[in-house]
């Protein structure tokens, strides 16, 4: 999927780490974060813990890391435990108020939560905590979570207690890191569909991050994934992992296909290796008569090198991204000729011209980016374009994360595929066959969830 | 070259149109500017002329192209003309008042000048101009041009008879964009070191840019190059040529070995062409024997493709960037294990680790980063490096717009074969050799200046 | 007091409207606001409520209110009812999340509060409250209050009835306004140490404030005062009033003194007016052998006005200050000739040299400002100077809203009057008689507080 | 005259300082122009030399100087010499190429000049300097004298003979100070109409400023003011002085009436005893009948004072200045009830209510804030308002510094006695007689310019 529609699937990630010694422990965060700022770039925080002073800081803003923390905050920031979250957000939501880490303050201490996930059961859950006295001041997930920690750890004798109790409650899908004062503890829902893994530093210290990519940007050494339904709990005595819940693992295949970042590897699969076995198999199902391949800047890019392997047609990079379009950007203007695309993406003519191009992108959402991108190729000189997407036809809602609100918006369910062709003015258009999606990520250890293609939803 | 070093070579950018019609040209030029962005990121500017009022308006400052500009100003900035620029400098020129477009008022009117270059004899033409009771506010080639064109224009009946009069005595390479009260004027001087094209909007405005990628973003066509020795005026009576020096062709290599962007076409060579070829050769008479073929990002990934392609090993991606590193960040602090090149890249354990890779990069300047780089890599689990570079070894000054001071930081310069190879820590290390530098550019109309490289330079 | 210390004795402003049209609102409370900045300068926040949608949107953020609000903001904030908050915070509670109006959703709706003043029994109102389940987020007062109310809210059928069981469970003191979804309710204790009055807009909205000045400022008239252990309930059926307490007044004479704005009118006694007294009474029992008066800017003018007119010396500006202070001010280094005091004040040598100068002050907390201003005095060449504060000795702790830590801090306690006398090199200096302070403020309706002069507190 | 039209009358502040050692002159320069920061709000600059370096830096930029400077750059910017400008301009002029200093570089080095004044032939020396070759950058005065200065400097050994040269050039009137690079220059135009005084510090070093309230702050002693028609030269070998015209003295007279600070001495007289003297003079001559008198804040308070002693008519605060109104103030909207005057302003009622009120302002432009402080009177309930200006009439346009464009704007030329008292809204209204005027600052040691009264101007 192109540049447009990046944020339909986005998620929040999370970093922790236990240290052995009061130190830069925010440091290491803010660099974890830069790592995971594809999950989610609406806001960023970090909250920091102190074993022996028994305190608790934390900052969090709306913005990139790199703008929501300076050298002199960072600095300030000292301790021997910390989390941080990266959040994406609907617009509603994205707020001040709704930023991570959530922290709290209860008649047991303290909790701050790093949570990425979705729960089903919100309006239930806090209606039940408001009957019982509770007052909130956000609209987010984390809040409900602490008031639900805390009101079980009202009447059980340890934070995990009071997780493992709480856990269940809960309808719905997540990765979090809670930090107490004495304790750093990580929990994957049963359903495991948001990823988590564990790491160590050269030094002993304990790390989770939502994806890999953050350990290797740290100089961490990749343990193994947080399972689903396990709750690993860090004090100064060791690592001890515990039970939340049966596992029914469903992680979810979009992580593969376009969440997560090449360079990771989840529950087992290097996200790059299955981006490359899924162009490589829609190659093979789906082969196309053309002079060279192309990806869709950027997440189209893999899948583009496995098909050019399989199908022996020449890889090249038909399309490049201009890195400097940011949130200043202004708009061209409605009637001006200047189309967003030509500015955001340039066409190399030199390979294209002339020539017919498979190009191939991840998945399409609405449709409209693809019609821009595949007009872009033709004024560039293409012969012929012929589309082929990396992942089945989008035609479910997701209720685990997505922001896309309801299936008429999904291009593959308005249209047939006749007038998809013709929105798109594509010269073919196929996408990966739904039942060789088995064959992507052979590797992983956990099943996945395909919802948004199949219709089965793992969780009612 | 990776990412450290960028700036080693880095230029301006510059562009212009003349519209037929009083317009939104300097949203035109807004979006132009996006697309010349990485040949400078220091500063950014736009001046606007409206031909029937004889009005010149101007913006400029310190930042990027959608940090200078916002919606307000650029609605405020209404004509039928206009010229941008972006600049990259020196960190000691790095000054507001140094950026351009520079705009004066002298006895005949006005003038702006975008200017893409470098003066040789600039202190020669300020003390001459200084004796004749010049004054100069800032430490600018652009203010410099700008004094001798009003010196001239002050003795002749036009500004081009001023340009064709100043050019001559300028020692020096350059491309530049000169706008009067009712002329937009194109000029590249002799030798053409620093690209410059020209091309139509689809009502007819004409253009100007350094490099074509910028035509593509506003929807133009690409006509000509405008070449070495040219002049380019354009009146409201249309478009006249004429000689301002005798060309003695000598394009930087760099532009298509580093500097720009892969989608452009210059002097009529794709410049994604040059640096597929610059791998062929590079493989041909440098091969390795190895088991994937990576390039550093991002400059060394074409001429990586073209090296697997000529090889017939696969190529694969092992390292990418992080997008989110900008001006922000906080530099890893001295004596903390996290290295900076680990947070700015990610790389993909799953094809590295156990295999024997080739990093193809573009350059080595300091080495430094090269050195870090190959670590990553080894740390990511490569069995063997072997580096190879898509351009010779890079032992001379360059006094045409390069940034480094002296031969004396040049790795190839201070280190002998084997104490490079160890100071980079990699298995091998190969150049593309001098004598085959001819075979990578083969469809330039122009011959090119490869001074760095051989000691060669074209002007004096 | 001088410019230095202006901090210690300052105080939070609340205001709140309730209208008969869903209107600008929240441009009121701006305006409001604006009047009341000098009661806190740290943060400032509006919240607004829309009877018929049952909806509550707030912004609040540091800084004083020019800065926190911008016109898209204020435009996109509309209701029929608003409340305001400035607040002045000690530095460790000066966090954006302890900005008010402090708004919470529980079981039975939403309510904003805007809170001044101090709670004694917070802790244990915190920790009562947690053992009960509550989760805190912050470290202000309001939030605590907030959760009382919701709590007394669960088990009584109106928000006035959980409001009159909260605060008999509150010892401190506060004048304080709670907005719930159809309701305005404004709020002062039985001592009434913090000022609160009530007026009416033209056309009929009912408007509540700290002080008069705001009324003032947007065009409404000063109905009454809020009285001590009274609460005002405004509805659409219009404003009934309860009591919540027996009234055992003791409104905070340092409003009279210091706090306040000249041009407020609190409890029935011009604030000008007993500053001016002050002033007399002073020259009355303390005269001073003098050829002019002068006062420290701002705090100690008007005093100085009724000094000259009583003793009949002649008053003259002696000592003028720099408005342009501000936040970015670059403090002088240790070292420095250059005294922070020179930049902030300039004196008027004309009227000081020769001279035998009165200075009036309303107060010295430490003394150091004291001895530079005196010091600044004979810079300018005063013959003598005679310091006459227009208050009691300043020697006990307040424990309602002042920010001192302790009396050891105090110049009245670490000194005699020799010492005092020799510390901030005055020829005399006298303080206002305690036994002739109940002269000053004779229309007051209510009684005073004066435990900071005489160590009687009102509140155990 | 009142806020709104403050800016009126407002001029440029100047500073200088020639320092024995490298030291942090800059930051000198810094607190001096706080101090003078009441002569221009629009932008600020310092531009620091150093003699044995010949080096020179300037930093400005549009904004108050505490906004225009970071610790970091001050402390960046070192030397023995140092001039400073703070700037009010006319709004199209407001740019920032047009802050000053302004330095240039030329053929015998550099030059600075912070220029204060006005230059009437400023088109005809453009024009004969373009003629000669010159190139404008900018709009502004000091570029102009820069060039002329240089210009002489070509042809004369050194930079005071190019001053003496260039100065009966210029048709104007300006106090300015040049910096070259071993020499600090100030001069006085012959006619004076702006004040230029020159002190010394502690250890030594010598200062000029355009008022004395800047060598206060910075502890300078106030030595002489530079003459009408002076240029003092300040070396490493001392101070020299010398004639540059003959002195034909006409200081403006709005100066002492309402530009300088009143702690400030222009030419051996007193601004506060000036404007004191002026409400005596307006009381002895323009008597009223009333019960107290109050000073429009801030500047008719010090008249407002000597109106009261005169006429035995007790002094009262009747109007406050709310300090918080700054740049980012929302103007009340058109139609709403709110004034802007009544947020600005806050009228003491219990002073008010019921009396006959003496307002003292210093003077009246349009009229409009005028009629509107009326009205507040009148709304906080003054029984009568009569209205004394403490300067004549102001009948005819100022072409030596204020902005006001033409006489067809001044309320004195667009209404006869009755329609201005019926549109302010008075019950009576009366200026200081003009052939009254000469009794105002009789300690003067130059006559004064009164052309805005008398329509006698001193320069053609």
């Amino acid at each position: 999927m192109c540049i447009e529609q990046r944020k339909a699937h986005e998620e929040c990630g999370v970093f922790g780490i236990f240290s052995n010694e009061k130190s830069d422990t925010a440091r290491t965060v803010y660099y974890a974060l830069y790592a995971l700022q594809h999950r989610g770039q609406e806001s960023s925080g970090i909250a920091v813990g102190d074993r022996s002073e028994k305190r608790l800081v934390y900052h969090k803003d709306l913005g990139l890391v790199g703008d929501v923390f300076s050298p002199e905050r960072l600095a300030s920031m000292r301790g021997d435990m910390a989390i941080g979250h990266v959040r994406y957000a609907s617009k509603e939501q994205n707020t001040r108020e709704n930023a991570q880490p959530f922290s709290i303050n209860y008649n047991k201490g303290t909790v701050s939560l790093a949570f990425n996930g979705t729960i089903l059961n919100l309006d239930e859950l806090k209606s039940s905590l408001q009957k019982q006295g509770a007052v909130f001041q956000t609209t987010g997930d984390a809040e409900v979570i602490a008031h639900l920690v805390a009101h079980e750890r009202f009447r059980c004798g340890s934070i995990e207690e009071a997780l493992a109790l709480a856990v269940p409650q809960i309808k719905g899908t997540f990765s979090m890191l809670v930090m107490s004062p004495m304790k750093l503890i990580a929990v994957r829902d049963p359903a495991g569909i948001r990823p988590l893994c564990m790491g160590t530093m050269p030094n002993g210290s304990v790390v989770f991050a939502s994806e890999s990519c953050a350990l290797q940007a740290i100089g961490a050494k990749l343990e193994r994934d947080v399972e689903p339904g396990e709750m690993v709990v860090v004090t100064e005595d060791g690592v001890t992992s515990r039970r939340v819940g049966e596992a029914r693992p469903a992680l979810c295949i979009f992580e593969h296909i376009y969440i997560a970042r090449p360079d990771s590897v989840i529950d087992g699969e290097s996200v790059y290796e299955a981006r490359l076995q899924a162009g490589r198999i829609l190659a093979k199902y789906r082969p196309a008569d053309a002079d060279i391949v192309i990806g869709a800047p950027d997440s189209g890019v893999v899948a583009a090198i496995g098909f050019a392997e399989e199908s022996g047609i020449p890889y090249r990079e038909g399309l490049i991204r201009n890195r400097y379009i940011g949130r200043t950007f202004i708009q061209p203007q409605q009637g001006q000729r200047t189309q967003s695309v030509s500015i955001k993406l340039g066409a190399i003519e030199h390979n294209v011209r002339g020539r017919r191009v498979v190009l191939v992108d991840d998945s399409i959402v609405r449709g409209t980016t693809m019609a821009q991108t595949v007009n872009f190729l033709r004024d560039a000189g293409a012969a012929e374009v012929h589309v082929r997407i990396a992942s089945p036809e989008f035609l479910w809602q997701c209720f685990y994360g997505t922001d896309i609100p309801s299936r008429d918006q999904l291009a593959s369910v308005r249209f047939d595929k006749e007038q998809f062709l013709m929105m798109i003015g594509a010269d073919s258009l196929e996408w990966l066959p739904l039942e060789h999606l088995g064959e992507v990520a052979k590797n992983s250890k956990v099943s996945f969830c395909d919802a948004c293609f199949s219709g089965k939803y793992p969780i009612e």
